[in-house]
Parts: structure tokens; sequence; C-alpha cells
């Protein structure tokens, strides 16, 4: 069974309460501002409040707003003061809200963050409807920043294009055997790099900085997504729930193409030719089936594919980074912050 | 049994075909921009391909782009060109479009325009995430005008923040017997009225009018709307199948509060507390149940009440559309929409 409570930190993710104390208050500022009942189910969605609206009975891990960080972060590292670029790390996160919201009720996944998903608890409509409204209040938050906010509500919608594109492909890949490598790429530069990019690019644009500087923030934020998704996708066949939140092996038994089994498929061995009959079999994949296509994953070299693609992307990141001329101090925060997404505990 | 095809005008809807020869095009090109899932149900909901993306097979009774024919005479009102609204008349259009799909979901309403609604068809994944996808779309159209675009995204931000609170409104209704008339037109105003109001101030704003014209608008399409919500209320309790696309009475089996039933509900009389049992029996209404509530509805004085509510709402539009001081013929011509708008057939 799933364990549903973990307080324990799962990762060495640098302390960083400065940001916490920038960004929680004006998070539930914008929570706040939602209709009644929609403020209700994104309060429980953040963990914020129990599903009756009262106070949480056991502390739980909170998020690490990890795109708020990287926001106010990259305002820091080309010379900007953190607070400008608030309104920025705030409709990241909202976005961030917004996605997962919409994404358990197009996955059908039931359990997020250790508690039960929001859809589950307060039924489609209601999640639907939190999400559209989580997604007007994030852009609203830019497009009120007096200077600048025309660049700052173009970066995050042609991030959001691109987030749904990659939703979108994601969910294609799921009727799809033969999804590349290169597909499996753009989709995750869609649906988990523009966003992380978008909350980097964000902090250039409201400290007012120039393209150049946007440009390589924009693909540091990026490429870390990718390379975290990649590493998301490592611990979603060989992680532990008590550390994911999800169930061990969810994603095998899904059948989902996540990067080591589009990379172990695209294999000509035995093991890739038994995987593949595997996910191709219409009955559903038992206990015993995902131990065995986890071991098949592994003997095809899938596990170490993505293993290899997430430090290609790591590397490019820490490269797009340095072409934004960040302060040394910043620079090493950033960079804390990367290996930490990439580093987590398998 | 519900008509499916009526290739009948329901209304004398003005010609517009000037509107059609702008507005189209325009909608076609910002839905093949959607990643091609999305925009295959996108096609399909706006009635241009089948569910399997070959053509239509029988004309069907096309959408009368109310909302976009609203936001190019409204340029052309103030002494704009319509061409330079167009990105606006498209917002405004892709957004109805967004909240029709997340409406269907939300309501679980299975017929749209005559036809399976999107989810029914695709799934609930494909149409929470075509309406996703069409929201960003709309944004994007506005904040792409050079001149004005800050405007014209905060008004059309403005809107969605009151339509997401109008559908929650709505939404909340279904579970409360006690919603006042006070209540029901703050609701209408959101979920019906904010979007109107939008497509209207947006035609001005994008071609350059001053704020109180565009105030001016904005408030006219906004009392439009509420008018139209009004008369669509009384159609959906009297209204014929045909015409109306759903079930006859399928308000009043929802249960749903409209305008008609909210009034009759505040009466005191026998009939709006026999209604009043009905309505909170917990057993399903049959076809019995809906022709008496529709009877103790008009008794009591509902559908009267909305009836008198929509020319109240009707007037206060066209004093507002004076206010914007509007060329004779955009006047003439704005007027005679709204009139078919509320002069529907019951």
């Amino acid at each position: 069974m799933l364990q549903t409570i973990d307080p324990a930190p799962r990762t060495a993710f640098p302390r960083l309460g400065w940001v916490e104390d920038l960004v929680v208050p004006a998070l539930r500022d914008a929570v706040a501002g939602l209709p009644a009942p929609e403020s209700r189910v994104a309060g429980y969605h953040r963990g914020w409040v129990e599903a009756d609206g009262g106070p949480v009975q056991v502390p739980r891990q909170r998020g690490k707003a990890v795109r708020p960080a990287l926001t106010l972060l990259s305002a820091v590292a080309v010379g900007g003061e953190a607070v400008r670029a608030l309104p920025g790390a705030v409709a990241v996160e909202l976005v961030h809200d917004f996605t997962l919201l919409h994404d358990d009720v197009i996955d059908g996944d039931a359990q997020r963050r250790h508690r039960p998903a929001a859809w589950s608890v307060f039924g489609t409509p209601a999640a639907v409807l939190t999400g559209d409204s989580l997604l007007v209040a994030a852009v609203r938050a830019v497009s009120e920043v007096p200077e600048s906010s025309g660049a700052a509500v173009t970066e995050l919608l042609g991030a959001l294009r691109q987030l749904v594109a990659g939703q979108s492909a994601d969910v294609a890949f799921e009727g799809a055997l033969d999804v590349s490598v290169e597909q499996y790429l753009a989709m995750a530069a869609g649906k988990t790099g523009s966003l992380m990019g978008c909350a980097c690019a964000l902090g250039g644009v409201l400290a007012g900085a120039d393209r150049e500087r946007v440009d390589g923030l924009r693909e540091f934020g990026s490429r870390l997504g990718v390379a975290f998704q990649c590493v998301d996708d490592v611990l979603g066949i060989w992680g532990h729930s008590r550390l994911s939140g999800k169930p061990v092996g969810s994603d095998i038994a899904a059948r989902k193409k996540s990067l080591p089994v589009v990379a172990a498929l695209a294999g000509t061995d035995s093991a890739a030719r038994e995987l593949r009959s595997l996910y191709e079999s219409p009955r559903p994949l038992d206990e015993q089936d995902v131990a065995l296509a986890q071991e098949l994953v592994e003997k095809s070299g899938g596990r170490q594919a993505a293993e290899d693609e997430a430090r290609r992307q790591m590397a490019g990141a820490l490269r797009a980074l340095s072409c934004a001329r960040p302060t040394a101090n910043a620079y090493r925060q950033l960079q804390e912050i990367a290996s930490a997404m990439v580093q987590r505990e398998a």
C-alpha cells in the first residue's frame, strides 16, 4: 500500500527561506482572490487545508516551489532585485498548479503529493474549473506588472502554448508504441521544459535584462526541465513510493512512454523484444509483469539511456546559464538547485 | 427524441456576411495552429468536421458568431476599421468555445449544437485539453496586437476572471435551493455578460476609443448578455428541442436554478410551495414532473419575471450603447443584433 505521509525531506534541496518568505504570502493572496469554491480546492491541492477547508491535521512535506525559486534567483543573477520578479514567480507556480490539476484529470491519476488528487476528492468539474481559474490568475499576475508587462505576458503565453502541445503529445504517446527518443525529448521540452524555461526567463524579463541574457536563462531552465523529467521518469519506474508519492512501478502499470521505456523499445535485443510484447498485450499488467518490465528496461539499456540524457541536458543547461552572464553567487545557487533537482534519490 | 439536425435558421438574425468573411478565416488559422489532436476536437466542436476529421456530411446550422460581430461592429461604431478589431473578435470566439467545451464537461451535458458534445465523442481528457489550448490561443490573439495590446489583454483577462466566477456560482447554485434573483443576476453577469461585454469593449479598445466610449460598449454588451441569458433560460424550459438543440425541459429535469425557477421559488403562493417540494425531492424528475414544474413556474410568475428582466436589461443595454456615442449606422446594426438575440422564438 501507498504510504501517504512523508515528513522527511526527499532530497538535499537547498534551503531558500527568503524565497518562501516572498512567494508564499503572494501565492496565498492570489489563491484567496479566486471564487470561494475554487480557492478551497486550490488550497487543498497545495496542502494548505484539508478537504473540508479546515487546517491540515498532520504537517506534510511542502512543495519546494522550485519554479518561483528559479524566477527570483534568475532576476538576481542578472543584477535585479528579487522582489521585482515576484509576479513572475507567482505566475509560474499558479500555472504549475493549473497543469497538475488538469493533468490528474486527463491521466486519471488519483494520487498527488501523497494525498488523493483534487478531482478524486472534489470531482472532475471542480478540478477543471479550479485549473481554469488558476490559469487566468497566472496570466493576470504578470499582466499587472506596470513595466515590461507586454514582454512578460508574451513570455508566459509562449510557454503555455508549448506546455499544452507537450501535454497533447504525452497523451498521444499513450496510444502509440513507436515513439522515438527525439519525439520524447520534444514532448518533455514542452511539457516540463517550457515552464521551467519560462520561470527563468521571466526573472530576467522582469529584472530588465537584455535579450541575450533572457535567452540564456530560458534555455537553462528549459534544459533543466528536460533533465528533471528524465530523472523523474527513472523514479517513476524504480523509485520508492515513500519518496515519489506514487505507487512503485505505476508508470509501467500505466504503460507510460517514459524515456527509459522509449529508449528500451527502440532497441533490437531480446530484452527489447520481450518488453515490446508485454507492452503490446491488451491485458492489464500485474505486479509480476511490472517487475519483469523493470528488469527488461534496465537490461536493454533504457535506464542508462535516460540517466545519460539527464546528464547531457544538465551540461547543456549550465552552458546556457553561462551565456546569461550571471553573478557568481547566483550562478552557484542556481547550480545547487539544478543539482538537487536531478540528483534526487531513486 | 431529440432532433439532431436543424438546417432552418432559428431567428431573424441579421446577415452579416462581411463579418463571417473576416472572422472565419482568422478562426480557422487559430484552430489550425493548435496541436493536431486539439485542432480536430475544436474543428468538430465548431461543426467544421465530423468526429473522424472528415468533411461534414450534412450541412448544419452554423453558429452565428454573435460575439465577433459585436466586436467588429463596436470598432466601427467608434469610427474605427473593423479589421483592426479582428484579433479581439477571434479571441472572444475562442474563449466562447473554451467555455462551452469545459462547461459541457462540468455540467455533464451530452448535447451541443445539435450533436454529441465533444467530451462524449472524444472523452473528457480531450475536451479539457482542447479547452485549455483554446484559452491560451485566445489570450495570445490579443497579446500579439502591436498597439494597445496591454489594454486589450487586460480587458480580456478581466472578463475571464468574471467568467470563471460566474461559472463557479452557477455550479454552486446546483446544490442550493435559496438562490435570490440578485444572486442569479450576478451569476449571469459573470457567466454570460462578461464575455459579451468584453466582445464590445475590445472593439472599442482596438479601435483606439477613449475610456468613456469603451465603458459604454462594455456595459451594452454585458447587459445584452444578461438579457440573452434570461431569454435562454425561458427557452430552456419552454423552448422546442428542434430550435434549442437540447431536450425539451432539460433545464427542469436537471433542476437548474435558471431565472424563471429562481423567481418562482422566491414566491409564497401555493404554486411556489408545490414547485419547491418538487425541487427538494431526491428522486429523478420524470416527464410528468417536468410538465408539472413548467406549469407551476408559469403560474407563480417565474416566466413573466424572466421576460420582464430581459426587457429591463435590454433597455439598460441600449442606454449604455448611447453613452458610447456610436455612429448612427452602427447603432442600428448593433440594435438589430441585440433584438434578434432576445426575440428568439420560444
